[in-house]
């Protein structure tokens, strides 16, 4: 999302598009509790009344930047083995937490979670989608054999992402290509070892 | 650190058990954005004057409070076996991100280090003493024969922690038993495949 997107669907559509890519920008400069509804009114240049009478409060604004989120699909990689998708996913997630502008974003969003349930459910929304886009990959190496039949799918995508979030949400560090790997690495090794069957 | 506990050290340290107390309080009861040096100072009995003079802002109580919880040792679990050490340190995990006072705190902590950089440096060093205290378990594996000498022995210790943090953190939900079966489980089948040598 950048604030160049012309998005379709006539005014309302571009209120919300200005707003939530104020509230984004803000989030990344200000952090969840630095700004307010008047602040993003004024960021977005869209009068006050509409902002409070769509949204109400900073916590509908970001649940809806997140439920903005969820709807952009990441295509899961298909390289041929469990190693080559781990990989691939690990990646991704490293290069978005690794980006300063989304690194923060997502720093901001989990914060955000914490104070509020509405945030909470729209990014446990968000991760549910995110994850279960990437499980056919660990369903495919089910199939070719490499993984047992009972695997727990989804266990095995999130076990990549989670020491990545780690290390940003608890050192406040990028992670590296080799935090990547290490994470591909470990949630395969471990698939394998019949750790995530269910 | 309980409202009960009486330290030793004078005045000053009583004043400080009794700010932080409040500071924990206040943060598992309004997040880390809820209150301010005045609400803390009045939910501790202490003199505004005194909080204002002595830390300043919230985010140096914070600090101050994350510095403080970082002097508590926990001792490492030595059960003779890695499986056995990394399952004790999950369920030790486990155990205070699902307790709903320690989760709510620790998942405030990790947001207010996502927006204020001194209270970051004080939990970035909060979890290098917590992993440099079982760091032993896994170099014990390796003396055993059990692990790769070349093992980076505090990637094994993180990796163990990181799905337990990124459950409560993307999901709002507490870690379970079976999450931290597999979290230690994970850990030590990474390692025993090689993924953490350095």
């Amino acid at each position: 999302m950048t604030g160049a997107e012309v998005r379709p669907g006539g005014r309302a559509a571009r209120v919300r598009s200005a707003l939530l890519d104020a509230a984004a920008t803000a989030l990344v400069e200000c952090g969840p509790a630095g700004f307010d509804l008047a602040e993003l009114a004024r960021r977005a240049g869209i009068g006050k009344t509409t902002v409070y009478r769509r949204w109400g409060t900073v916590g509908a604004v970001v649940g809806d930047l997140v439920a903005d989120m969820a709807e952009t699909s990441l295509p899961r990689a298909d390289t041929g083995t469990l190693d080559g998708d781990l990989a691939a996913n690990a990646d991704l997630v490293r290069a978005t937490l690794a980006d300063p502008r989304q690194g923060r974003l997502f720093a901001a969003l989990v914060a955000a979670a914490t104070a509020d349930p509405a945030t909470a459910d729209a990014l446990r929304d968000f991760y549910d989608r995110r994850i279960s886009e990437w499980q056919p990959c660990v369903a495919d190496a089910v199939a070719r054999g490499e993984l047992d039949p009972g695997t727990d799918t989804a266990a095995v995508v999130r076990a990549v992402s989670a020491p990545l979030y780690y290390r940003l949400l608890t050192r406040g560090e990028p992670p590296t290509e080799d935090d990547a790997r290490r994470a591909a690495g470990a949630a395969a090794a471990a698939a394998r070892a019949g750790v995530f069957l269910s």
